[in-house]
């Protein structure tokens, strides 16, 4: 389960770089209004991911899983956004760090990569390490039109084809709306094996939908772990007191920070394994609190940076920022309580004594001590901080952990006053690369674009250092 | 070469949000005794990096490298901070984006890991992919007091000595102080071939030392390649005219978005290998500007906070936040002109006009057009961003680009006017980690931590889902 530590966020603990209990007191009431939002409309709308996965979702899944583990050594994930990065972040945290390297009776599963780019030399080099045969393509996209992954779509089939004939459709599998788009007309034309991501559920809010148990299935991990995990912490986060429910707690303490000027918002893990974990929440923070206009037209423009960081690697990289610089930041720890194998420091260094400390400690007695040891210096230095703490690393608990941060998100959306899951912002530029590969229906598009290149250019502020 | 456009800067391009000619003009004095500052401590004190490796350096890197090619199968770093985030960098850049799983003859160099953590399940997760007989290890401190690298230092030096007793020596290269620390000692003691830091280059400045050269030339990068680059940008950066010195515009800009309320700065590469350039410049530019007082000991608590982030990939996840969030940020697009290789997009989606206009062009152009189609939108947007293309990813233009980054940050560092090259805000949590694990000495610090502990405990703000 996880536990969670909210007082360095606190003028108690910080200082008047901190919250007041009188400030937050004051947005009590703010925060009961959010709560209510989000509760009233469970499942409804876009809060469809509030629903947990079906059991007739689960069993296909499982089935399906079964059949790639035993058929296939290599899946690959085509997709972008949330259709990559909730699929890597679960990956990394609860499969071997070197998974690919291992021997295939160690591994228990195949050979795993998400091509989340249109990068050529990524494509390639992919095409340099699998043999196609055995490789299962998951392409994933809710409304078939996403250009990256459409694109790699098409190459991967142009090749199964050639290769294999009609054979080529066991290699695809489709996750994907039910009703609309043009993966879904594909996936029916071809006679993929198909998922379906449910209409409420946009990308980032996808990772316990079929989005991500699918990928989950195929590696091994505990599905059913990771789903009971979120339904515990949807439990939780039921609670209308805000002193017993921590997705609450942290939106608006992070709203009443932003509020106060913290504008970048920091994810740090201090396991390797969680590192992605990071990355899924940036997509997650990022693009459903950032943006122009609120919910009554006003604009607004708001939305909190995040950034990830990497305990305890970052500590000799961005620490020194995060300790001396601005005071523009909240930093979010995430602990694990014991690692799920350790080494020991062993004797060698008897006559160093800045080395000799270390010997006869464990790493992971290391890693924590040094997240105590950093989380003291950042508040003995009035910077708001709080610490979640995960026991151990396993699907149960990063199931909990993934839905907190998205019950978080919609509490912080409601506080913000925005619409948490639209993406208004990423169309200008969608559109525009529509033009400027002449897609027909965007020629005005296009005359704007070039209007805007001559406009600009100042030769002054250009340097080619030719 | 290099080009840089930094048109988007100015209002001229985003409107009122960006820098006014005027204001640029009233900070040309300032750049320029920053400028003269720089170029008068040429190589002296904390700039020795300014100072090329020599060829005897660099003979003997090539000489080592070679032997290591040849007798070793793996290669792995032990470092963190500025040991690890160069080599990563110049790594991820210039080999397969696979390279580990490459056969070995196709990979023609030994598979690279660099262990940047302390995390215990990483390093069992080496061991358990690597073979000890076959592996050499390049151990990185100028100091030989950093504690994770020093503890992996023990466990893997145990490890080998226990398997293959004196022989162990072989496995060990260390890259350290020719002068003082632990590790020179180490290595005199034990006979490790060795590499000597010089004592004017600092972690996050040391790529082009052989902290990050002799990693390279294991690989089989072109190291003279990468210094050649390094040397010519010198030659660019001497330039005491901003409209033709890069680096020094790029400081100046930066400096006036900071002064205009941008405390963030997003370094977004367009292509999957220079992902890890922006893991670096992260660190040079958090560490060296991130400073609570400046060099009269005023208090200023100053820095950008970098942020890393990948197109085309990132689009799906921040750019709606760049895009309509707050006016907090500069953007670095880092453009590759050429890809090394590229996919054609097939035929096989005529019905489909929302993906068919992407077939028969190339997953380079499609990259590239996103990247100009999200410049247009953010410029659109009145978002302050430039773009510096590199014409093709190789190792000239790779030393161009580091070497660029060092440069720009001591010019910043001198319009901030802060010291650039220490980082005294890590050295609490280095101090309070020595008394958490009982080191002699620190018995003070230790009463002082178990204070704070009681100090703030408020259950009001914990919350524990058990």
């Amino acid at each position: 389960m996880l536990k969670f530590d909210f007082n360095n966020m606190m003028q108690s603990a910080v200082g008047d770089k901190g919250i007041s209990q009188k400030q937050f007191d004051e947005y009590l009431p703010l925060a009961q209004k959010a709560f209510d939002a989000v509760q009233s409309k469970r499942g409804e709308g876009w809060q469809g991911w509030m629903t947990p996965a079906g059991s007739d979702v689960v069993d296909k899944i499982m089935k399906v899983a079964t059949n790639v583990r035993e058929n296939f050594d290599v899946f690959v994930v085509l997709g972008i956004g949330g259709s990559a990065l909730g699929p890597i972040a679960v990956f990394n945290a609860l499969c071997h760090l070197y998974h690919n390297e291992l021997p295939r009776e160690k591994r228990n599963a195949p050979k795993f990569y998400v091509i989340d780019n249109a990068d050529p030399e990524r494509m390639n080099a992919l095409f340099d390490v699998i043999d196609l045969r055995k490789t299962a393509f998951n392409v994933i996209t809710k409304s078939g039109a996403t250009s990256e992954t459409m694109s790699q779509y098409l190459v991967v089939y142009d090749m199964l084809q050639k290769a294999y004939g009609k054979e080529a459709d066991k290699h695809v599998f489709a996750t994907t709306s039910e009703k609309k788009g043009n993966l879904i007309k594909l996936a029916k034309q071809h006679g993929f094996e198909t998922f379906f991501i449910p209409e409420g559920v946009g990308g980032r809010f996808s990772e316990l939908s079929p989005v991500g148990l699918f990928p989950a299935a195929v590696l091994g991990i505990d599905v059913k772990g990771l789903l009971i995990g979120s339904i515990s912490m949807d439990a939780v986060c039921r609670n209308p007191d805000v002193y017993g429910n921590p997705a609450l707690m942290s939106a608006l303490l992070q709203f009443i920070a932003m509020k106060n000027g913290a504008n970048i918002s920091v994810m740090m893990p201090y396991a390797d394994s969680l590192k992605y974990i990071a990355d899924w929440y940036c997509q997650l923070w990022a693009e459903s609190l950032g943006k122009e206009v609120d919910r009554d037209g006003k604009t607004v423009n708001v939305g909190q940076t995040p950034v990830k960081a990497l305990g305890v690697t970052d500590q000799h990289s961005q620490v020194q920022l995060y300790t001396e610089g601005p005071f523009d930041k909240v930093v979010t720890f995430l602990q694990v309580g014991e690692f799920r194998s350790n080494v020991v420091i062993p004797q060698g260094c008897e006559e160093y004594p800045d080395v000799n400390f270390l010997c006869g400690h464990d790493m992971g007695e290391l890693v924590n001590t040094e997240l105590f040891a950093t989380r003291f210096a950042l508040t003995k230095k009035h910077r708001m901080n709080y610490t979640i703490t995960m026991e151990c690393v396993d699907a149960y608990n990063i199931g909990q952990l993934l839905y907190l941060f998205q019950m978080q998100t919609a509490f912080a959306g409601e506080l913000l006053n925005v619409d948490a899951y639209n993406q208004p912002g990423v169309e200008e530029g969608k559109n525009a690369t529509y033009a400027l590969f002449g897609r027909s229906g965007y020629e005005q598009k296009k005359a704007e674009l070039d209007q805007a290149s001559k406009n600009v250019s100042n030769d002054k502020f250009v340097i080619d250092c030719d």
